[in-house]
């Protein structure tokens, strides 16, 4: 490949080209560590969603940033590993709370065996995924992510009842996105730089990078619900209107709207009686309201703190890529 | 109380009245970190399983251990919450996998909230009971425990696939039985013994204990639906046959079946097609082969075992509810 094709590839497919050796033994340590000799559903559910190819974006994270600081041992390898196996068991549990039928274009665990297995299984990753991180022997790693897995699992409980409620505000928006995409990318920054001895100054920059790339990332991704390229997220125009979630786009409207827009808003989201045109009505209400634009710029804002994190760390070609993955994941709100 | 009542009392009864003081400070431990600012249907699930009043045997299985040794610290504390969540959280995701409306004679979470939010509150109590074990600071510990996460799971989805299947054996019951009930009660009594600071000889009886413990009470549960005073199990006679869950009783009378016996469990545990009169031939086919019988002798054998190992350990008042408590549990079948 010649230096112009490496400069054109996506962030994260140069960040899989660098840490290639890393993210073999990292495939490697996943296949190993799924198996159980006492249960194949097992390694047969958890291989549907490994082979599916993720992009892997969370345990890159980890390797570069152990990398930046020129970590030579094999942790990250097992934190990388970690961080997938929450990533993973967080998809099946909710795949299975969310009804879904489809991920990553295709069948979903829960639909191809049955809910059953999806819960368990999910609980057998889990617990493997502590199993892993056991084995770096740092209890301050240990205490991250078994942070990060509660805030995770509490963020998703925040969304379920935050559903259908008009009265969601940005802030409990935000604890929800940290609970369900920012604590797993900041966890995963945080203990590459712990297994790469940075300094705590440089800890707490790779801490904030992760969580701002994670939450640029989730509300550009809700930003797309509502007007986008759906090949992009998989996932159909207006889905969060018709499952009656409540994303930054709307609650910004909801908090403009006249008496006549909020009942609109209170039979469609909180009662969920929807009719046919309620989908064109509710983007003509955040066309009125502007909230596309605003929610675009604050999905830039948040990209923007995640770069600036990042100065404090090394001149690496991994930083850059990892600045340029902050550009990429608002990039497709362009 | 006078000493007749006492000794007239339960053993879990009594440990509960020797162990009182840490009980307290577990169950104040268990409300502390129960609690979720951001996500007060968190702890609203957890009371109504809290509260509901399971007899606690676990943690106290922990707190006896540790204090065997006179272990005069606070991590059994620690431990014993530890224990008890990874049990609620299993019976939270239990609930869902079988499908309960029922649990300790109240309704399950998922009848009065739902699947999703016993899904999601069972992931965010594992990861607070992973917090809680790192607290402890102890290496070992966090593995044994992790271990026992993720045996309990595979054990979950080894009775799924095994279930409604006629060649399931023993020796894969026995697999099941360690993970849904045997995993836990040794891991609880392991880990107390390592806080005590117990010999290695010590720690690995007290883990043989546990377990053969866990057997002896599962194999004793699982007779108890074939024929018993179903006020103490709180299941229905037949539960299990209706639900082609193969146990004990079963698989010994499967193996003993002639080529008819065989058509009919073949009929109604593995194709499912039960009709009216159906529970009563198997109850005649598990008489006339004497299963309940063996069975009741192997559920004997297993408490005689935890007895056994009980031998090693201190001479204690704590030690002789622990060896009564193996007595209790196979004295509902008697």
């Amino acid at each position: 490949m010649s230096l112009d094709d490496a400069k054109a590839a996506k962030p994260h497919e140069r960040l899989a080209r660098a840490l290639e050796t890393d993210l073999s033994a990292v495939d490697q340590l996943i296949r190993t560590r799924m198996a159980s000799e006492n249960a194949p559903r097992i390694p047969e559910v958890t291989a549907h969603l490994v082979d599916a190819g993720g992009k892997r974006v969370r345990p890159m994270l980890t390797l570069a940033a152990a990398n930046l600081f020129g970590y030579a041992g094999t942790h990250h390898h097992l934190l990388a590993a970690t961080v997938e196996f929450i990533h993973t068991a967080t998809l099946l549990h909710d795949d299975v709370v969310d009804e879904s039928g489809q991920r990553r274009g295709r069948p979903t665990a829960n639909l191809l065996w049955d809910n059953k297995s999806s819960v368990l299984v999910g609980d057998y990753l889990f617990a493997r995924s502590f199993k892993l991180m056991v084995e770096t022997g740092s209890l301050r790693v240990l205490d991250i992510l078994s942070d990060a897995a509660a805030t995770i699992a509490e963020g998703e409980v925040l969304q379920l009842t935050a559903a259908a409620n008009l009265s969601t505000t940005e802030e409990v928006y935000i604890k929800v996105v940290r609970g369900k995409t920012a604590a797993l990318f900041a966890a995963a920054c945080e203990v590459g730089g712990i297994v790469g001895a940075a300094s705590e100054d440089q800890i707490a920059a790779l801490r904030t990078y992760g969580d701002a790339l994670g939450i640029a990332f989730q509300i550009a991704d809700d930003l797309l619900d509502y007007g986008g390229d759906t090949s992009a997220t998989g996932k159909n125009l207006g889905d969060d209107f018709r499952e009656r979630k409540l994303t930054l786009p709307v609650i910004k409207a909801v908090a403009r709207a006249d008496a006549e827009e909020r009942a609109f808003w209170t039979r469609t989201m909180e009662k969920g009686k929807q009719e046919d045109g309620d989908l064109d009505q509710a983007l003509a209400l955040i066309a009125k309201h502007g909230t596309m634009e605003t929610t675009r710029q604050d999905a830039l804002d948040w990209a923007a703190r995640a770069k600036a994190a990042l100065e404090v760390l090394p001149d690496h070609a991994l930083r850059d890529m990892m600045r340029d993955l902050a550009d990429y994941v608002v990039a497709r709100i362009n």
